[in-house]
């Protein structure tokens, strides 16, 4: 149902960032507040049973929902940021892209060590940067419990690569 | 009240991003839940009367509330963003910084012709971007009916330059 109202909302866009790539844009959907209110009940519902203490959010998409489905389970939102935006004190991981190399940052202060973090992002394309954020947050002593994303691509088998992190998967809508 | 809960947030930054600059840090508003419903119930009543057919956000900080207010008005949300991250057709603005030059951009979907728009960030500076982002909002057709911000600098006078685009400036902290 919510799969459907959120496959319905997605614009494809071909050769985005590059040629051959078909860029899933979400923003029709933030265009539909009752869609967005909808996306929301849908994470709650199925992240019932997991214990959560914190909801990291991944720049900048991550963003959007993130805070609000932080909110919705009354934890924190932590942001995880690109190199350089977080001003306080941080821990930082680089990972590999396909060309080159990129850095995710999270403020030392973020949780507690033991603290049960879930991670989302708005897509799940390869999973290379909510894994380096898996490993960034297990250095500093915190256990992921699961990841939310609106949209996951499957044939970028992201699934795969993050299931030995956390089974708990929520993608609410699947290609 | 409201004000002062913010406030007992913040953390001030010595020297971010440079030398000299003491930065509003708001991530510690983000891991209270019930602070952040505040803000967002703040908002909401303080822009009560406003007549708002679209928030507009500003990539990134500006995503975090921008997309919750949005849902609590009913209304849809669009990202202002930086140049090359929106995938659809969009429509630019270049504004002059400090150093040098930024680039904003809107899809050109993002609303109708005739549009009340709410322009959403999370911190008043100088008020270029924002001011930015009004002249393009104009430019295609819509109408800044407002701004909001958890967190005002007064003393870089940031009110003074948006207030003649619109004298409804919502700032729920200022300094």
């Amino acid at each position: 149902m919510i799969e459907q109202r959120i496959k319905a909302s997605i614009r494809d866009i071909h050769d985005f960032p590059k040629p051959g790539i078909i860029f899933k844009d979400i923003t029709p959907i933030l265009k539909d507040a009752q869609l967005c209110e909808g996306i929301l009940d849908a994470f709650v519902e199925q992240l019932k049973g997991t214990e959560i203490d914190v909801v990291a959010g991944v720049e900048s998409r991550g963003f959007l929902f993130g805070l609000s489905l932080a909110c919705r389970l009354g934890v924190p939102f932590v942001p995880v940021r690109k190199a350089g935006k977080l001003p306080y004190a941080i821990k930082q991981k680089v990972y590999e892209l396909e060309y080159g190399q990129a850095t995710i940052e999270l403020h030392t202060d973020a949780f507690e060590p033991g603290a049960r973090v879930l991670i989302h992002d708005d897509l799940l394309a390869t999973g290379g940067t909510v894994t380096a954020a898996s490993e960034l947050i297990a250095e500093m002593g915190g256990t992921v419990v699961g990841f939310s994303f609106v949209v996951g691509l499957g044939f970028l088998n992201g699934k795969e690569k993050i299931e030995p992190i956390s089974e708990n998967i929520v993608v609410l809508a699947g290609y």
